[in-house]
């Protein structure tokens, strides 16, 4: 028979890349309960008319389709299937879908549940979304999201805590981060500025790559896409704006004094800032002038996060949109968001090798097993362990020492403890630091202390 | 447009039951990792291959299946398509589909990774699983299984372990239970102490029924299967024996004495009781002869919990196999693992009430927001009891304040703060209690005493 596997694109989550994980996943619900955001969660299967129509023709395409139970072939005629692989057969063999993102899904459960929710709503959310895309290094067709987002709120503080605790998820977890800052209503200033909002679209998509092709493939890719060289020469000033927040936003607004719009995303990323500043946050908040981010869902202020210390794309990003729900017939819904990179950040922490000991460990104390007498002896220590929070683990066989001492130090446990004969009469227990080598006798409350002072 | 709405037998859950399923899973994740248990995830689709002839025919039927992308009807027949919507057209159309059970593909990962596992492997995982059954009361397509295995360990040791483990999750939760405990051999040496050892599902799933429908209705269920009336006579004493576990133990002992594997089932239970007596449990360990459960795959020890306080079916069950990964060509892999029914204890906490307050609260106070000045100096308030650990949150517009205590209300917060002008000036805060109404102005340090006293 063959080993069996997975379908390619997804993966598998060991013990260690587990706790991995869950070191990031309690971190960031933490620190979103801290602000008072609430965990909700929705099916992993949608109507696939949820989910259809929302990503565009190639997001419709990426979507896993389930087959329908019982009788799919029920109502197909020839004529369907004279088709081929079609989207319209598709859809008549499917009527549902796993989610693709959790937006949609919080869009329709918004809609859905608008009588219970009170507003406005914090929630956050974390779990997997899947897309049949082309598996490739760093991208996978099962991956989660980790997302949190106020909708039923137009206040801009609910943009400056989301900055609050971007800041305190990195600080946390140890990684120095550039949190960028920037307003689509500036871009759309800028567009107007130059006498080509119509080309909004292409302007902020070429600005955007500012930072990877440079000011001159920048410019070419704007003559390109049909932008005249007066708009691009009025450009030149954005480029070559620079200093702290302060003068940046000063010559922008200078910039854009005659744009309504403009000026408004100006004033909003001033309030925001303004308002960040007597917070002293760990990390640094960058206006960046350049940054786009999905253009065509956000309208007000917009955010991207950088490690500082990996090159890595961005790692986590939002924004605010003002029409979540209007999809679902349910218009004028302002909300903002942001959604952190798991598995970036996964990569970010194990290049810098962040990982708190203690997060990434099992069990804290592993019981060799010498025979029958001296296991059930252990089995009431370890219960006393247990009681005091320990993670206390007994080898179940009696099987020679070597290979005791293997699994301990595969599961990287950082004392062995060791009963025998001389252990039980003196009631004191061996117990050897795995990482010194080092092994003294002790009572089982100073077992409790020492581990937990390693704590 | 209609109100979007999700897939029958599937469930969105809001933040008040996302918080009561957080302190189930938590509750169980924390007791797991006490005993050396370490977390694994597997992907939500399999292949196909992987999942299917292992839940016999009609769980075949209820996988759900998912099309495959791009050109799903490549290869496919006229001849195919006249077969109408056949198990191997489906099998044609989709190669992967959504886990029905977190131990198949646990057999599937112990198989695909055996090279990089130390055993004895303790592993658990609580993901949801998927089934296309008839959505009734009670019953989802979408649900989570909480499981335990240790695999690689004939050991009895782990038996006991699991069976404190049990305790102590109910112990945490404050149900109190019955765990009921038997044994496969027992049970098939009851089928050759009768003389029908061919017939031993039968008389299983006969016994198995006892509670239901009482002894009459199993004799003739017996007779019914084609088990001869002397050997139901012999089965007679079976449903006589009573007493504490002890007394129980040697009449079946007695009974099965000249049994070799009746007798070695008597001797694991009798060896698990035994190393149990001096843990003492919390709740009751029952020997139950009539236990049976899915009796194809166990081979030794047989659990079962049952709630003593609400009338409802088993919460968690589980026991010992021979052989979890012989379908995927690696024979002889010994485990034995439990699983806990998270819906059902979901229903068992509600109908009792046992959710601690602070389990399923969000903020633990929040401010009321008067306007601009005010919400700037509650900001740095709130960043202090955020940095003490207290969830906070500041309502973001400085709306009317019937609407904010309203919202108060609506997210059960139990303290509200109001900072006005007068506040900022004395730095003190006006603190109201929402249970008692009472309202007092406090330092920040004295808010945090308060806050962290209610826990």
């Amino acid at each position: 028979m063959n080993k069996p596997s997975i379908p390619k694109g997804t993966r598998d989550f060991s013990p260690i890349e587990m706790a991995k994980r869950n070191y990031i996943f309690n971190t960031i619900r933490e620190v979103y309960a801290l602000y008072g955001f609430r965990q909700i969660e929705t099916p992993a299967m949608e109507n696939l008319s949820t989910l259809m129509g929302k990503y565009g023709e190639e997001g419709d395409k990426l979507l896993f389709k389930i087959l329908n139970s019982g009788d799919f072939m029920r109502g197909i005629t020839d004529e369907d299937l004279n088709e081929g692989a079609s989207g319209r057969l598709a859809a008549q063999l499917c009527e549902k879908g796993l989610r693709y993102d959790l937006t949609v899904p919080f869009a329709r459960y918004v809609v859905q549940h608008r009588e219970e929710l009170q507003m406005p709503f914090k929630r956050y959310q974390i779990q997997p979304v899947w897309r049949a895309d082309r598996p490739q290094k760093g991208r996978y067709r099962e991956f989660y999201q980790c997302d949190a987002d106020v909708v039923g709120s137009d206040s801009l503080l609910n943009e400056v805590e989301l900055m609050q605790i971007i800041d305190t998820v990195f600080t946390r977890f140890g990684i120095r981060v550039s949190i960028r800052i920037n307003n689509r209503k500036i871009l759309t200033g800028m567009a107007n500025y130059i006498g080509q909002p119509d080309k909004i679209v292409e302007i902020t998509t070429a600005i955007d790559k500012l930072d990877k092709i440079g000011i001159d493939n920048v410019k070419a890719e704007l003559a390109n896409s049909g932008v005249n060289e007066e708009s691009i020469a009025k450009l030149q000033p954005l480029f070559e704006i620079s200093g702290d927040n302060d003068s940046q936003l000063a010559a922008i607004a200078e910039m854009l004094k005659d744009d309504e719009t403009g000026s408004k995303g100006v004033e909003e990323v001033k309030t925001v800032l303004e308002a960040l500043k007597p917070l002293e946050l760990k990390n640094e908040i960058a206006l960046d002038l350049t940054l786009a981010r999905g253009l065509n869902y956000y309208t007000g202020c917009i955010f991207e996060v950088k490690a500082l210390d990996v090159e890595i794309g961005s790692i986590t990003g939002g924004g605010r949109y003002d029409n979540l729900t209007g999809i679902f017939g349910m218009p004028g819904l302002s909300g903002v968001g942001i959604s952190f990179g798991a598995d970036r950040i996964y990569d970010v922490l194990n290049q810098l090798n962040l990982y708190p000991q203690d997060a990434i460990q099992s069990a804290q104390i592993l019981f060799i097993n010498f025979g029958t007498a001296e296991a059930a002896y252990c089995l009431k220590i370890a219960s006393q362990l247990r009681q005091a929070g320990i993670r206390t683990e007994i080898y179940p066989d009696s099987v020679k020492m070597k290979k005791q001492m293997s699994y301990a130090n595969a599961i990287s446990v950082p004392f062995v403890a060791l009963v025998g004969e001389s252990e039980m009469e003196s009631g004191l227990i061996s117990v050897k630091d795995m990482a010194s080598g080092e092994q003294k006798q002790m009572a089982v409350d100073d077992i409790i202390q020492l581990i937990r002072a390693k704590h």
